[in-house]
């Protein structure tokens, strides 16, 4: 149902000030940036390595683009660091559908956009052992 | 230098709860369960799939075995949650250089043992933007 670790989600003050601390200490560079208008974010994708699922794993660093967004209080309460783990699949529909079923909370009725034109949900961290846990379905053309 | 995601670091109260969340969730099942008395936990490592670099990428769940551990410390004020990601490459002596030299600094004089026989070293979050980060390189028979 799951097949990768898509991405881990780093929430930060300064996503320029960020992006150049792993360029500089890793080498890792920028696979691309977007504004999420929706999510209230600006974020990079920086892409660490492929999977044998035919994906990739990213880190996506998360810049709130308001204080009001769900990242912007999440900031102001933690300060920044590791904000959610995202697993890949190829169906976030069904796999939506099959957690909920398990009396996981799902966040979103129905899947919502995300990064790179991925489908997206959230399960609440309280009914997965503290930890904000998205899924995500790439967009076809990737 | 760097080139996967090794795993994700979760801190857990009860191990062999979260396993279960973790297999009753998502159909994911233990790859390997060890006592690191130097650490002071009990983990069970998830495998979720490989990576391009001929390894793999995992989520650790990590129990505390004593209060005074940095894991039981942790699980204290935080409660539950992502407590660090690792990256995998092959040389960790070599890249924890490469990262003090850049004013990062490394917690560990030399690397010590991690998961499965690898060889770790943890990189201060204060340095990175928040976020508990650690360097692996696995053993060399897997």
């Amino acid at each position: 149902m799951l097949t990768r670790i898509d991405h881990i989600g780093i929430a930060c003050f300064d996503l320029d000030a960020t992006v150049e601390f792993y360029r500089a200490t890793y080498g890792f560079e920028v696979f691309h940036v977007e504004v999420n208008e929706e999510q209230g974010v600006r974020e990079a994708m920086l892409k660490i390595n492929e999977t044998s699922d035919g994906g990739a794993s990213y880190l996506q660093l998360l810049e709130p683009v308001r204080e009001d967004s769900p990242v912007g209080k999440w900031l102001a309460r933690h300060g920044e660091g590791v904000h959610h783990i995202a697993f890949g699949t190829p169906d976030v529909d069904g796999a939506a559908r099959a957690v909920r079923g398990k009396g996981v909370r799902v966040l979103y009725d129905e899947p919502r956009t995300g990064s790179m034109g991925s489908r997206i949900t959230f399960l609440h961290p309280k009914d997965c052992h503290g930890v904000l846990t998205e899924l995500v379905t790439s967009a076809p053309e990737q």
